[in-house]
């Protein structure tokens, strides 16, 4: 048992090198690099489709999934560079992986670089891929209470995007409970509604894309 | 109020063999155990209340959340007997501690007993509890696509939900799709869908389970 333990601990170990030494390039290439965490289906891939239509920035996505190539190929068919990454049945993705995949994009001209997490609310919030930050993304059909019953990817998320704002009308969804509930895990987090179907709210979102990618190229 | 127990590690060998005597356990006594698994906010709560308000069926339930005890109090309320269950931060419920939540429930006269998961739609997949069969829950706002996408749940699962059928309306959801990709994955599994306000497919649910109940009971 302990042996076990001792190996994963090592894995875990070799894991952090590869995130150390993935956040020391894109230092180096000036390239600010986001990794979005959200349930299935809460609208990770949508918002990527929308800020690829509205936002004029140059970005390029590692797509992780069980399986499919589904979400891939709705943003390669935007023209955005792609990279599929299969986990078979894993849980999250990994740094190493983030690695392969770097060496698989056109990284040269891009403003920013997102990493599309397999659809968890709790494996992907404990593993570092070699991220600037985290993006939290909530769906208002899966309810006010979640920040409360999934807190690590709340609390550690540098954004918090509550997508599907244009069901609230049809759904008993709490907006006080929800915001005060982000507030006491997070104060410093800007939460942003995206409407998924008006486009509601993907200014906002570019405009905190823009601040930061000026930040991350001023190193 | 509802009993707490703190998850704690344990290797998976010995988890098989923990799951191994629950179902055992649970053959001498005739209980049906059923492992519900979903993402977070798909509605599985809400179906347990649901189940609790019209099927007259008296049964019990093992809630698992990483945090809070906010669902054992929803049902707790209607008096269903529940033990919450606290992972901590763990993305999946295992085989030892639903042991301990067994001896924490009244089991006497029950006829069914529910372990609602972690919101997750892939770890708990993997994880053998001790259960009769699991059931898999969607939501129509998580997408037509999941199925293939999170595959492994729909193939081992005997018995699929799909929630929130009130908001189909309101969103781009293909049934076509679904219910081709669910037959594909899983051709004898019954695919029941439920209107999470207005009550629709409770009937079906609960005749499901009847039917399960009495298979059980004969032993």
């Amino acid at each position: 048992m302990s042996k076990i333990i001792t190996l994963q601990q090592s894995i875990m170990a070799e894991d952090e090198k590869f995130a150390s030494s993935i956040r020391e390039a894109n230092r180096e290439r000036g390239l600010l690099m986001i990794n979005i965490i959200g349930s299935p289906g809460c609208g990770k891939t949508t918002l990527l489709e929308q800020t690829a239509k509205h936002s004029g920035l140059a970005f390029g996505v590692i797509e992780g999934d069980l399986a499919t190539n589904r979400d891939a190929e709705r943003l390669h068919a935007l023209g955005v560079p792609t990279v599929q990454v299969n986990t078979h049945g894993g849980c999250h993705l990994q740094a190493h992986v983030i690695g392969k995949a770097l060496e698989s994009l056109p990284l040269e001209g891009l403003d920013v670089l997102f990493i599309e997490n397999v659809g968890n609310l709790v494996c992907p919030a404990e593993f570092d891929l070699g991220e600037d930050f985290k993006a939290a993304v909530l769906s208002t059909p899966e309810g006010a209470d979640k920040p409360l019953k999934y807190p690590y990817l709340f609390r550690f998320s540098e954004v918090i995007l509550l997508t599907k704002t244009d069901l609230l009308p049809h759904l008993p969804f709490d907006m006080k409970m929800f915001e005060e509930d982000v507030k006491s895990l997070n104060p410093a987090a800007p939460v942003i509604r995206i409407d998924s179907i008006g486009g509601g709210g993907v200014g906002e979102w570019t405009a905190f894309l823009k601040k930061r990618i000026a930040e991350k190229k001023r190193g």
